[in-house]
């Protein structure tokens, strides 16, 4: 084996290692520290280093830009040395800036016309206030509330005693001259009040930032976006996996650890915990300012319900048993202090409005920000995790449910299904004549599984090629090794093992093909059910939007091929990302929004699927590729014609 | 040394001791163990046994009513034995019940005419909650608040997160019906809102106690009174000192020690502490019902204003600065658990309005609960502890001001001066002719020094009898041994060291009587300062009203003969005991009295007396026996030529 040289931070002397190497290896040989927080599994990002001169093969480029893969960046604990090297090892504060953990990062505009003193609800005043003396001795919490009553004409302020303890020092200390934030939005529970947020000596520069959040929290991934309120900017977006995941992957299994004895704290300190890391992150990622937690006066949560219900420590129990009442749909404002979160304690964090058990915040927010609610056009908003939620409607009308599709798309309860990391087979194409795939790996290297977007791509060319029929069954009748029965029943083939990481074959089986044709069928079904809910044909709807950070993974033709989606001209179709965390920076900026949320929730009719004899029927007719009625599909029709291929029965 | 033989609990077996060994090391031997949480200071009474045969010299009686004592109880710890003894330890359980930690409590009767439904702010409803399905799948929270606004009428209900977490499991385990609490009042930030208390499973029967206590924090004592709101009941009065007090005997030494680093954390920690003790024991001392603290929905507090600084963790630097501006006189309400207060965590917390740095709630309570605010007569209100704060006025008007008189009635800042416990000399009778004092000591031992009443007692005698001249001068000329040249300066003796517990002789010096004389002038100049302030002759009051744990050991007519109070027919005074935690009671239980209070708070003038010129002028002429003016004490000056002592110039 071959022996190489690799030389750190231009040093005179390198050292020498085998081939195969891990640059983290050569490092702690050359006696030079590089942080692996996450323990070496290039899961963290911090042992970020940059390769000026010779080859790397590696392993996951996992939170890399290929703006930074481009300049020679590479995870140090996942880079294989596969020749003479020289590496900059960069210092850890410049690391945790350049640190894209966010893969979903995207370009946001602020909001057109943006003005705070006219949208955003957290206002700055700059109060000066009377000095007291022995005729006036007022003390210092009247002074100050006689000075928002008379000056700014607010009469119920409401002052947490952590605020009261911090007006007389500020008052001294600013030598009578104070800066107050002050929140004017009223609460889901319809309390409205004015809330003193903080109060800091001396007047500040007017276009200081004013810094708060926006977060979306999901089952799998929290999202948080980093706004200075002044200007609307998002200075910051992270993400990180809910730390919840160790307590289990979708939302009833949590339901069941929270039931548990000490589970319900433990998963609520699991997602603040989540958030404080992120909130943390952000502020280092801003370039322009040094920001504190300290400094965000605001936060704005979308979740789907059971994450809301977790995050504030409420029982979610019930919304897994019929008629799955969640305990809220609206939550009352809060203080960061109350539930733990690391920001200004006396934060408001405003936690959106939900629908149902399972139609959360995300959704609504979703629907604001994708503007379901403002259109003429007939729109299908639809979000595709382990539930599938879906709206149907326009300015006039909303209507909504959500289909439990279960995991399979994200590569749950199939056997070789992964997750959309580096290792995941994402794109599938069958030769229709040899049958032998050809697909495509996240990060380039040798596949670890198939992800969900893998398996939409899979099914439809095992479909379209005939490799399978109408009802899922395999054609042992064609000629190739890759159509076997396996442990399992019969499977075909995509990865032999000598192409794979694990050395292990990796195939899709007709249990697999099962789940997945159930999971497509619930979500098609509950177009139907909801078309039919308002009497308007599926097909006359003028567009799809798509949220959800899976969604964009989703190739269109082929989600149509297999029935996932309804047959509708593909410039119909359009990928909006984090639908929910835009919706909540769009509510964190603006009061018009934020009431725009509250309508949307108050409007949208929930139709509980468990309890619609539609959906059954419907369910049943989609569990066929692409459906039962063919006649839905009509472009998959011409497209099996014209590869010439058999429907089988 | 003699042995004595003891048996405990009628034990065939006595042991034998020493004569002088305590009954808590007999009990030692024995093999019993006898609880001292105290560590043997003869402070918590939790050592009590009761001694059916056989006699001992008991130290202490702290905590004993003279029932006990009568009935043979003693503290274990404090008792010496002196002959054979037969001893019976009762069971813990029995102590605690039998413990009278407050020798101030009193007979409370009930309001007149109280009425739950009407006077009470906290109100109980028993809700039928209609049950959801799945054409209602309303959530928990919102079924919840559309009852309390369809059925109840009430629109914007304030339902914290600790609340919204048992509102699922409630209606649940109820069967859909619950009991609620709800908190009506309006806070002093004028927020009107409702606030929900607690949600429980069920109806409960409808004359189930609700719970609520009335608290008092004094500088030196704490007293809770532990009411059921239902009936207006007092079930249990329970008092403890402040354990601030190691941090400081006064005010003034607490503000400064809040000011050290974490000072403030431990102040306010020491004062939930006590209270939270407080609660415990009272729960304990309910007779009919078994309370817990969790039980405790609403909690009233009367405090000077220091003291409510430091409960709620708000700094009190400023009270001791000029111009002597508070944070706050008037707090929002808040809710047990933002305190640590240990009972029901949802319980709210009333802090009842002061009036400026030195007039706190304590006397707005007072003023209350002394009816000052609603007499036609012209009534001066006084509560005297180491600040004189003092309340002149009817319910056309009232004026306040407070004095430093500084701790010397108290007993500090004088050389054998003591609090109010076993061992103070407390009353002081001197023969005219030879000078020989008399004297009553608090546990009826020996005396172990002076405390206030007893230095009031001794100043007037020694006047009245002409050991000392109206300045303060001791009469060198008089032939009695017991007036003589001590350490600091001239000094008379009251009590030889041969009568002492420590073998000291106890004396009263020139310096002390400066202290008291500087103690007692300024309390008497606030008077003058008042009076005059609305162009009254303090003559003409027509009621005196004395309230604090002090006020009722004061012997009017010494006072008077000393110029500490006006000189009226002693008809004209009335002590009332603590006439701050009674106010709080009274608050407590009524909306209407709350409403008084706050009027009290809002109507009283305050006048500050280190910006007052008239102050220091009175100040000076009242630092005479018993005054420069002695017009102003006609039956003083009576008594004097009656006793035929000429006046001394």
């Amino acid at each position: 084996m071959a022996n190489y040289k690799v030389t750190f931070n231009h040093k005179a002397e390198p050292v020498v290692v085998k081939s195969g190497t891990l640059i983290t290896e050569a490092a702690r040989l050359a006696g030079i520290e590089i942080n692996q927080p996450c323990g070496g599994q290039g899961r963290c990002g911090r042992c970020v280093v940059q390769v000026t001169e010779g080859k790397v093969r590696q392993r996951s480029t996992l939170r890399l830009s290929s703006e930074d893969i481009g300049l020679g960046y590479c995870l140090a604990c996942q880079s294989v040395i596969e020749g003479d090297l020289s590496v900059l090892v960069p210092e850890q504060e410049k690391v945790e800036r350049r640190l894209v953990t966010d893969r979903t990062a995207v370009e946001v505009e602020p909001l057109p016309g943006y003005s705070p003193e006219y949208h955003q609800s957290l206002r700055r005043y700059f109060l000066d206030i009377a000095q007291p003396n022995y005729e006036d001795q007022t003390d210092d919490l009247s002074r100050l509330q006689k000075h928002l009553r008379v000056a700014l004409g607010f009469e119920q302020v409401e002052i947490p005693v952590t605020l009261i303890k911090k007006i007389s020092s500020a008052f001294r200390e600013g030598n009578w001259q104070v800066t107050v934030y002050l929140d004017i939005s009223s609460g889901e529970d319809g309390i409205s009040l004015i809330r003193l947020v903080d109060i800091v000596p001396h007047h500040c520069e007017n276009d200081n930032p004013i810094w708060g959040a926006a977060i979306d929290i999901g089952t799998t991934t929290v999202t948080l976006w980093l706004v200075d309120l002044w200007t609307g900017f998002v200075h910051a977006q992270v993400s990180e996996y809910n730390a919840q995941i160790r307590r289990g992957e979708d939302v009833i299994s949590r339901i069941i650890y929270a039931d548990k004895e000490g589970g319900l704290q433990e998963l609520q300190q699991l997602i603040v915990g989540t958030i404080n890391q992120l909130v943390e992150l952000a502020c280092k990622r801003v370039k322009d300012y040094t920001v504190t937690p300290e400094q965000i006066l605001k936060v704005t949560v979308a979740a789907n319900t059971t994450m809301m219900h977790l995050f504030l420590g409420v029982p979610p129990s019930y919304i897994r048993l019929a008629p799955f009442i969640p305990t809220f749909n609206q939550a009352p404002l809060v203080r960061a202090q109350e539930i733990g979160l690391h920001v200004n304690p006396n934060a408001i964090v405003d936690c959106l409005p939900g629908v149902a058990s399972y139609v959360g915040a995300d959704i609504t927010a979703g629907v604001l920000s994708a503007g379901v609610d403002d259109t003429d056009k007939l729109t299908l908003f639809l979000d595709v995790g382990t539930n599938g939620e879906m709206v149907l409607g326009s300015k006039e009308w909303l209507v909504t449910c959500a289909c439990s599709a279960g995991p399979a798309f994200e590569g749950a309860g199939v056997r070789d299904g992964m997750r959309a990391t580096t290792g995941a087979i994402e794109e599938v194409w069958i030769h229709s004549e040899t049958y032998e795939p050809t697909y495509r790996v996240i990060g380039g290297g040798k596949p670890h599984g198939i992800c969900g977007s893998g398996l939409i791509s899979l099914l439809a060319e095992l479909f379209m090629t005939g490799v399978i029929d109408k009802a899922g069954n395999l054609n042992t009748s064609l000629s190739t090794p890759r159509i076997r029965e396996g442990e399992h029943g019969m499977e075909y083939v995509v990865a032999w093992g000598k192409e794979t990481v694990h050395g292990r074959d990796i195939a899709i089986t007709r249990v697999d093909i099962d789940n997945l044709l159930r999971a497509k069928a619930a979500i098609y079904a509950g177009f139907i059910v909801l078309a039919q809910s308002v009497g308007v044909p599926l097909e006359e709807t003028e567009q799809v939007l798509i949220g959800g950070s899976f969604g964009k993974y989703l190739n269109i033709e082929k989600s149509i091929q297999i029935g996932l989606l309804p047959d509708l001209p593909w410039e119909k179709f359009n990928f909006l990302g984090n639908t929910a965390v835009k919706g909540a920076y769009f509510a964190l900026l603006s009061q018009e929004n934020r009431e725009r949320i509250r309508e949307i929730a108050s409007k949208m009719t929930y139709i509980e699927l468990s309890a619609d004899n539609t959906f059954y029927e419907a369910f049943m007719s989609a569990m066929f590729l692409p459906h039962t009625d063919i006649n839905r599909f009509p472009s998959v029709m011409e497209a099996i014609q014209s590869v010439k291929v058999p429907i089988q029965s």
